[in-house]
């Protein structure tokens, strides 16, 4: 069973769309992706496309001072291995001392217990946003209420899935872009992550800056999946299309419920 | 010298292909891959791509649990360090305790002795498949004698080459498809490799699934080649071509000895 | 502030860089490439397109085998954890002892003190070439007399950026190769490094290797700029050019200064 996301959808204009995304392309975040060993290279690839910066380093040498200087951090816990266990904390720290939004990705939490325990204990760093699918969410909380407790905390739940939900202290939104054959390919959900930090960085409306990142994402997804002949092509038509997306583009497409 | 493989070659009807590669796409087999760094990204996309389910941790508190609970297991040797050393018996117990295809892939065994004794230790769990070329059979093998012994106990050998061969205490096949393009492309025997696993999953005569799984792969690389420039575009046409190959593409192209 | 580079310019024949590239292609080096975990999959498949030979491992009991048996090693100090720290001496003395050139690319040591310092202490070997850009020069070196003391000592500089620029004890080499959409891809300067390292294995004039192998990416780039549709499609586009890169490709758009 998922856990009922109650959202007060309201509207998400285009022009605020295009606007922060043009905020990330002439402010190019740099974006600290703790992230899986499968996603490291598309999400760099994602990030620069977006007109963002990726920097990925984990050694505990080196981690919180990337953290510290970079304008976001996200945490994905794919691959959970000893040195990313060990990176987190330090690279959290680092970022939250500077003052840098946090993005949270509990990747097949429902799936690994140590993995689901790890990010329950990483709820206690009050995350800005955390993104997840349904079966995540219900693996990350033990009820309603804890959801809720983090929501009035401030954090921002961005709940993927057939329908996207954010759900924040302030605004919600419903989403309703994307394509079947981004779920064809590995590492799209954890570069949507990436993008999601990279509006953190220019948007303090956590709410605003989740929904709008969802949505270019998502619309990139729905353009390059009417060029493409397969998996294999979207990949690079999804980028092109996240690094040629315009007003137009989110005019035309841009769905909310 | 390569150690000759006596392989009383028979047909492999494109229809029983197509049916398996169908059993693939409708089952979605979870595949857990212990695979290299270089070849983890391509890994999962091809396992997407065919229709299955790619999972990658190597955490050794995690990867029992991953391994026990997906569909087949493929061990590949590239990138070698103390994780992957760890990880490797704790997933091969766990598969094999929850009665799932482990499938051997002992790259570079030829360039590398340390490498080459932890291959051979492994052929004591007596893995389902073995997937090598004519360089690491030799090299995994002290003599014929060696590789019969396995047969023997029940292990199918998946010998890559110009031509490529399965050995196995039953039907044995010679099989002549693929793509000299494939080789100019990092990591495709890799992705053949967790190909192999993921028929494995779906079919128990393992000298079937692996002369499917190699055919399947390399009609789509034959695809591929035809529609690419080069080794670049070579990758996303092969990803499409897995992802659209049809009972058609096999009836036309299959070619067996 | 960027340390000058008086580069005395000299000219670079498009045939003499042609029969470098065939060199390279009739030859296959294997390059032993100790690189960051975001590039290790595009630097092997841009070591193939250009008919070289790529290995990767890190394992402490492998890679000095794997550096003294590869015909040039690449020590790249992105995502710089242990695993890689132990690495590189290790694969530096074997590739050493056994005579084959070492490129140093120092990625990112302008951002990271422990990762500078590290590169610092590298120095010491003697590099054969080092590749770098102005913040990362800046960053290696204290002074001008520090680089001119290495060059002296027979390490060739590469100095990439809007320019490229090559210094030696011998010729330097002024290049005005490349394009934008090379730095909205990740990797395609530490895949550069490989190139370089590729073309120092078959020709031991170290500021003509490199020089061409600048040359030889650069025009690639351009190639794929003009093909592509965005930095995702540039990708598959600059491994097919660099596959299919002719003499006349050379000669109608090698720029020297």
């Amino acid at each position: 069973m998922t856990l009922s996301i109650a959202a007060a959808t309201q509207g998400l204009p285009p022009e605020t769309v295009f606007a922060l995304l043009e905020r990330v392309r002439r402010k190019s975040p740099r974006v600290h992706a703790i992230t899986n060993a499968v996603a490291q290279t598309f999400t760099a690839n994602v990030l620069l496309a977006l007109g963002a910066v990726p920097s990925m380093t984990l050694a505990p040498e080196e981690v919180a001072g990337f953290a510290a200087s970079a304008d976001a951090l996200l945490v994905n816990l794919g691959t959970l291995d000893e040195t990313r266990r060990q990176a987190i904390p330090l690279a959290v720290a680092a970022a939250q001392e500077a003052g840098r939004p946090v993005c949270l990705d509990p990747v097949f939490i429902d799936r690994s217990k140590p993995r689901r325990l790890f990010a329950r204990e990483l709820l206690g760093i009050m995350p800005d946003v955390v993104r997840l699918n349904g079966a995540e969410l219900d693996a990350l909380f033990q009820g309603r209420a804890e959801a809720d407790a983090l929501i009035a905390g401030g954090t921002v739940l961005a709940v993927t899935g057939q329908e996207d939900k954010v759900e924040s202290l302030g605004e919600d939104f419903r989403l309703l872009n994307g394509h079947a054959l981004m779920s064809r390919v590995t590492a799209t959900g954890c570069a949507g992550g990436a993008v999601l930090a990279a509006f953190a960085a220019v948007e303090s409306d956590r709410a605003l800056a989740a929904a709008t990142g969802l949505s270019v994402f998502n619309i990139a997804g729905e353009i390059a999946a009417e060029r493409a002949g397969g998996p294999g092509t979207f990949v690079p038509e999804l980028l092109d299309a996240l690094y040629g997306l315009s007003l137009r583009d989110i005019e035309i497409r841009l769905k909310t419920a």
